[in-house]
């Protein structure tokens, strides 16, 4: 039913369009944040820091178009709940990847961490994994690999518990100072929610695919 | 739609009026905290978060009122999940506004901390501004005033933001013991945490109004 | 409606089966919380905490299981959002005993804390009252049943909130290392939110009742 009413009303296309949109712009600000862990130098980090400052505003306004659109269209290719969820969910993966980086700047975090370091590598590929599972809501025909790429997401959102869990035992059993521990931990969690982020997207991503393949 | 269907079922009427009374409450439950925030004697204070204590109960019947009608109602003035998520806001900013209250009693907060009290006149700002929005519901038309009030709401969640950060980062700078530290960014993080379920509140406004204006 | 319906559809029966399996397994799952609070030797524990891993695996299926049925049914027993809404608060629940389990092992907290103890029994109470009410979902003509349930569960929300102030009053009072404060009190936050989430559920039953009974 999906398609033949596309066909009479291409305007819903717009919504494929905005999540493409929004989800490779999380690639890049996900790539970004691996760059910022991995750079000792506060300036260069600082500048890095502003580019995604600038992708997460750009996220804003696609977010803020498809709830606009959705207002506007009766029509819609899935669920509009559904719609709704997935762009919240990428809205807030991009929330918590530059909040992740915003913070490791503004407490002055040594990037020779390697939980830090691996979180923002679980991340960005989770990230990847989304994108790609955006990129086939188009064709819903290939469920399979949308599939494969919501296990891939799932599967990086465990990584990341892993990784919190040994980083935090690790905090705590060193002799770090308690207000240093409170940051590096503040990091660390931020860093992991944007992974259950990641989850969320692909939770809809997935009941899409039940629905309408 | 909606004005015809009102003609004919004015018993929809009831929503306009129970989300006023809840907005207005929740004026002077802001109103309130601004009063705490000044107060250095903690058993005035106490009396003060007594008084608030009761406006937290009156807007949580409000809520409750607003869920029974919406499971007795059939027609509604704008989408349920709409209303749902408007009055669900509502509570959630009444909830941040008497935790941050009670955190600083509870706390032993010295009320001379600039950080708080600009955070407690940022939180009464959002609030006047999600009342006056929540008041142009009953008259749509007048998009434009609605428009400013959601601006509004959102520039004020931005300067929570700011104080936020510049607070921690005071506080991170500070000789301050580990344990006031915990205490403190707790109440910045409740008090910034009212002023986002302000924006969550305008941008349910705003997409009624997108939907019905 | 609802009833005629189900003469004809006894497939959409098959939402309470999974309701009710996933809230036996959160009275199997709290049950097991009060054994880990009260065991000091931390391999007893383990094994303990290995058994609530598999029961937390069990309704991570549960809740997949009920999503899939969603996409594939048009017809349910009650409204789709509240469905969804029950499924994500068991679930919850569920998580965040778990988790409860796995920091008090993690951070090798000794069991003798009144206030952990204490917090225990609050969740398995609130989960027999949430176990209670959703037998009750098959037969929705036993209003006042349910609605008693409801009020039990947000008596130990309550409960469980007053548990956790004091806890933490006493934990700020005393002279305990800012670190092991930093780990007692997620412990606390943690358990609290499990009763957050009994009161969701309860929330969502009686907007349940409120449409159908």
């Amino acid at each position: 039913m999906v398609n033949i009413l596309k066909f009479f009303l291409p305007k819903d296309r717009i919504f494929y369009s905005l999540f493409e949109q929004a989800s490779q712009n999380l690639e890049s600000i996900s790539g970004k944040l691996v760059l910022v862990v991995n750079e000792a130098d506060f300036n260069k980090r600082a500048v890095i820091i502003k580019e995604m400052e600038d992708l997460e505003h750009q996220n804003d306004d696609l977010t803020h178009q498809i709830f606009i659109e959705l207002g506007k269209n009766f029509i819609t290719p899935f669920d509009r709940e559904d719609i709704h969820s997935l762009a919240t969910s990428l809205d807030d993966i991009c929330d918590y990847i530059y909040a992740s980086a915003k913070k490791i700047n503004f407490y002055k975090i040594d990037p020779n961490d390697s939980g830090i370091q691996k979180m923002a590598d679980t991340i960005n590929n989770a990230v990847l994994a989304v994108n790609s599972a955006v990129k086939e809501l188009r064709n819903l025909k290939n469920t399979q690999k949308i599939v494969e790429c919501v296990i891939r997401i799932n599967s990086f959102e465990n990584q990341a518990d892993d990784i919190f869990d040994l980083s935090i035992e690790k905090l705590f059993d060193s002799d770090i100072d308690a207000k240093e521990l409170i940051k590096k931990r503040e990091i660390y969690q931020t860093m992991e929610e944007a992974t259950d982020k990641c989850e969320d997207a692909g939770n809809v991503i997935e009941s899409i695919v039940v629905k309408y393949a």
